[in-house]
């Protein structure tokens, strides 16, 4: 017997080999292989079922996390599982847990800012998990300001050790993932003060609870900061706050890869150049980046399979409904997000080998191209967040009413997906930083410094200031070259445009805070210019298959096509296009919209989820909707009874009057 | 002893009467102050308290709402409360409940579509409260095309009764609020049939519960849909799942003032005109602008408060850090949210004025305006909603890291407002019927008949199609004519380029389909235009109170120059400006904000909401945040204990290395 495939007919009519695109996606066979395999692993063990997610209360939720930490640790170790394999089990359990920050960032920053010898006593246990850390940084009263921390570490050269202490109400850490109820040591930010003055933040390894019966060390507060946005999502994290009362660590716990305090209370900053720690940035945003593609593939995957299930109006003598696929202004809102999904897939791949060429620099101390790649980083990771949160949104959208229903899986990879815009440096904070590098580049033109990488383009700005796009014809706009030059042109006209503007001030920086939107603005066209970019070098790749090519030269249209009409008072207001060429362009995208229609189901397909993965009775693979989405409803906890809880006390006196002595 | 007050300062900054501004915001003295009365009856009851809301699991939160809802009651009921008193008590409870349906939809639709008898038969029970009813519309298959509903009611001539049936999986009934587990009884839409003949969709009252015990009469299964997105939220709400198995009711039970089936099942239209059924449409459809005013100051009035306390870099020689308010890249998100709260208030405060005026046409058979009216309620639902969603969001964002929290209040408020997107007509959907009646209209603009009401400004196309704007400086752009103009201009061109590209398909339904997305961006150009329109209108009336319309002014410059900014592209690519000028409203913009900032904290006080309507810790009147973040946190049921449970089975095993023994 066949198996039920409501898609079928959908598959059938795809242009291309899907078995190749996935190979694409996953950017090798090598990574598809143990990608699809661990995938399958996590979705047949019972101890990883996560449909019930939704509906536990907060304890039960956080218990259940433990739970399937517990037994993550227990497969990968059974399984000898190698780091890359492991990572991938974790990132498909898809559940935040204590591990994502012991992993993730606890032991990173070890190896990244402790010496030699902190990470010969430290690493070992930690990647045997006999403790588990946390990275204790933000404060209730500092997010983006690290250097504005207020907790204290005071050197006592008589005992040679460290007084942490939290100052101020305001100083308490808040916000670490796993810091709450599991770590056991957390890596805490504070201010290093000996002899009375004050070096600034830097990183010590403090342990929080005994390993004996994890209860909190004396002169430690520690606690879960309570729920967060939705249900399910990031509330199986327990996401703590942190006081210290004056707790004492020994001298060899502060993080002394970089800075050192010797015995005698003495600051030294090391030998080691401080710009190693942007290795770790570099990882840590092309980690974001990489998510990003995966949450909105994601979301995607979702709403394009249930646009081709759900059919609402437009029959014919009795006939079917039309898909909702079918129709424009689904498609014009859908595809684009599709179109982004592959884009921001192929800059995050392109950003782990930024991640290995600006590490290979760094230990060749050649620091030349990091003012850029810092630039190109913090705007990548800012973009494309942004564009995620606010796709996934839109994928619930796209699916009607029932993408309210926490059975379509929407509004919890929604609640859990968007504080990706927050950690790790606040999005438009990022993208200030992105326009100072801009503004400088800008300043710099006539010095003869020529610019590089993602900023080449500005070496050009002669041209790219005067150049006129030469499309006469919608197809003109399907020439990459076409493309690219109308996003440079953007791009640079924007940034010296805000050039000029900040001339008119006096002060420059009087002028950046007054021009920060327009600053801004031009911080995403540069950024949107980077992920056009790589897109295209990604299409002169050599790829195999049949048709998948032509796939992805369609999606990079599409994406690069509705980003100008997204922001065409950009390109019209800067005379890069013409009105005319505007409404070529978008002449242009109603065609590719037809050119994906039939790939569409094929194309997600391609990111090869589970169904456990996807978590979405809409998305189900087999496009068998309505009569699970029937059955899901009866688990719910209120139908555990046909007359509810309540009704004795709150609906019958109601009913028969007796609302007047009842008492309530 | 002075109350804390940490925006003392701010409120002593603000150059306007706030508490005539409160009176501006409530429409009118007399409703401020109702309004202001009730919400401090709500807010100093113990029994009304929510802030442990999003920690309840699903069963608990249910029984907490019929808990309120019972209470709620029984407070109409002892304070004799008005019709409008006890809905705005309804109101500021603020916990989605059965009780909305049945007041909000129920009897509406039974005083809408019943004829006299009925109404004397249902009305007095349902205002007693002695049946409760839900609205039993929307099936699993089958949302926005109504008409295509599968539920049928058979007559059957022989016992004088209709035969109510689910014939499919699909036609279950789903979404209904209040019929998962409260409602007695139901207005069913459903298929009408007699004597094989389908005369399409029909209300029907049928009982669901019996009165004694609450059981589902035979033949009927019932139920809950299950959670629904977000914590808390509306998954205090029984949205429901209602099958038929040949059910039956009286003939009599047909609501049958617009249409009858006779004693021999005999169809019969009445004389009543079918427009009737506008009135009500109108009505719920300014009821949902009010609430998206509602809903979009209350983000905005946490946002505001919360950006003054939070500071954050740009301390100077140990100074205090910046109020975030006062980063322009803070001003250009916030404050064109805070001016769009008073918009949607004034377009909502208009539409009021609208639904009297077309019902009283309506009862003198004057039908004339209903295309007009039914385009323009269609396209404010759309407009205000989908814009409010997304500020509430962006509030959110705006708190940053701690707009996370649950505390905050915002992640509840967005999870319970997005589904106005989608209720009452899908907003895409909305937007091309409004672009139906703009292509009409234009179609018919050779022909004499002259547009009116908000679509008036068609009649002036000629100009409009060809006028130059005339701002030469930026205070140029501070003239309400200046922007009125620019407004017209770009929405009548919009439409009048939709019209001549749908010419070039040779069938129009063709043609409406393939360029689906302009006409709904052509539909948002005219409904933006009305709100700016009925702004002005607001502008021009007598506005008392010191520097209360100097504010209104400033806002609505903000409002509509921000929309400008935002949709450049239409601007400047319709040559309704030149890029120079959009230029230079953006420099106003810049102006304006700084204008807006000294009363920014005045104008959300003016919403007059107590800390209990708003329930965020961030937005606090006093500003008290910090302390009472810290001190929510511990109220987590996580804190419990200090050691979480599952330490024993899950954690220490990993620590202690117990894990490949342990049993998980």
């Amino acid at each position: 017997m066949e198996a039920l495939d409501y898609h079928a007919e959908e598959r059938r009519k795809a242009e291309f080999d899907v078995e190749e695109m996935k190979i694409v996606w996953a950017g090798s066979r090598q990574a598809y292989e143990i990608s699809d395999r661990v995938a399958r692993l996590v979705a047949s063990d019972p101890v990883f079922r996560k449909d019930n997610r939704t509906m536990l209360s907060r304890k039960d939720l956080f218990k259940d996390t433990l739970r399937k930490a517990a037994h993550a640790w227990k497969r990968i170790i059974e399984l000898r599982l190698s780091e890359e394999e492991a990572s991938k089990l974790r990132f498909f359990v898809d559940q935040p847990v204590f591990t994502d920050l012991h992993w993730g960032m606890f032991i990173p920053a070890i190896k990244g800012q402790g010496n030699e010898e902190q990470q010969q006593k430290w690493l070992p246990m930690a990647y045997k998990m006999q403790i588990i850390g946390c990275y204790a940084q933000t404060e209730l009263g500092h997010g983006s300001n690290v250097q504005g921390l207020e907790t204290t570490a005071t050197f006592d050269p008589e005992t040679d050790e460290f007084v942490i202490h939290s100052p101020t109400l305001t100083s308490s850490k808040w916000w670490p993932g796993g810091l709450g109820k599991v770590s056991t040591h957390a890596l805490v930010y504070a201010r290093l003060i000996t002899d009375g003055q004050d070096h600034g933040v830097h990183g010590f390894i403090v342990q929080l609870r005994s390993l004996d019966d994890h209860l909190p060390l004396p002169g430690i507060t520690v606690g879960d900061i309570g729920m967060k946005f939705g249900s399910g999502a990031y509330n199986s994290m327990d996401n703590g706050v942190l006081r210290f009362d004056h707790v004492r660590i020994p001298r060899d716990q502060m993080l002394m890869g970089v800075s050192q305090v010797t015995r005698e209370g003495k600051f030294m900053q090391s030998d080691v150049p401080r710009q190693l720690v942007y290795g770790t940035m570099v990882y840590v945003r092309q980690k974001i980046v990489s998510d990003a593609s995966c949450a909105l593939s994601r979301a995607v995957c979702i709403a394009t399979r249930y646009s081709a299930v759900r059919r609402q109006f437009g029959a014919h003598n009795g006939g079917p409904e039309t898909q909702v696929i079918d129709y424009k202004t689904q498609q014009s809102r859908l595809f684009p997000l599709l179109a982004s999904a592959y884009a921001f897939r192929f800059v995050g791949e392109w950003l782990k080998w930024l991640y290995t060429d600006v590490t290979q620099r760094l230990q060749a101390n050649d620091f030349s191209t990091l003012p850029e790649v810092h630039a190109c980083t913090a705007g990548l990771k800012s973009v494309t967040t942004t564009a995620t949160a606010d796709a996934i949104e839109e994928c619930r959208k796209l699916c009607g009413g029932h993408g309210y229903l926490s059975s379509s899986g929407l509004p919890e990879l929604f609640a859990v997906y968007v504080p990706a815009c927050t950690y790790e440096g606040d999005n438009v904070v990022l993208l200030l930083q992105v326009a100072r590098f801009l503004m400088k580049t800008v300043s710099q033109l006539g010095s003869g410094k020529k610019p590089v990488g993602t900023i080449a383009y500005m070496g050009q700005s002669e041209h790219l200031l005067q150049c006129r796009c030469e499309v006469e014809r919608a197809e003109d706009w399907l020439k990459p070259n076409v493309i690219l030059e109308a996003f440079e042109a953007r791009a640079a006209r924007m940034s010296v445009t805000c050039a000029k503007n900040l001339n008119n001030f006096p002060n420059q920086e009087e002028g950046f805070a007054q021009l920060a939107t327009d600053l801004a603005e031009a911080a995403v066209a540069h950024v949107q210019l980077i992920i056009v970019s790589k897109f295209i070098e990604k299409l002169q790749q050599d790829i195999p298959g049949k048709g998948v090519k032509r796939q992805l030269e369609i999606l990079f249209n599409v994406y690069a096509l509705s980003l100008l009409h997204k922001h065409l008072g950009d390109f019209v207001a800067s005379s890069c296009i013409t009105p005319k060429q505007g409404a070529l362009a978008n002449e242009q995208l109603r065609l590719l919209y037809s050119q994906v229609r039939p790939n569409a189901i094929a194309l997600v397909d391609a990111f090869n989820y589970t169904d456990h993965y996807l978590g979405s009775v809409l998305g189900r693979y087999d496009g068998n909707v309505y009569p699970k989405l029937y059955e899901e409803a009866w688990k719910d906890p209120l139908n555990e009874t046909v007359v509810p809880d309540g009704y004795h006390e709150y609906i019958r006196p109601i009913l028969k009057q007796h609302i007047r002595v009842a008492r309530l």
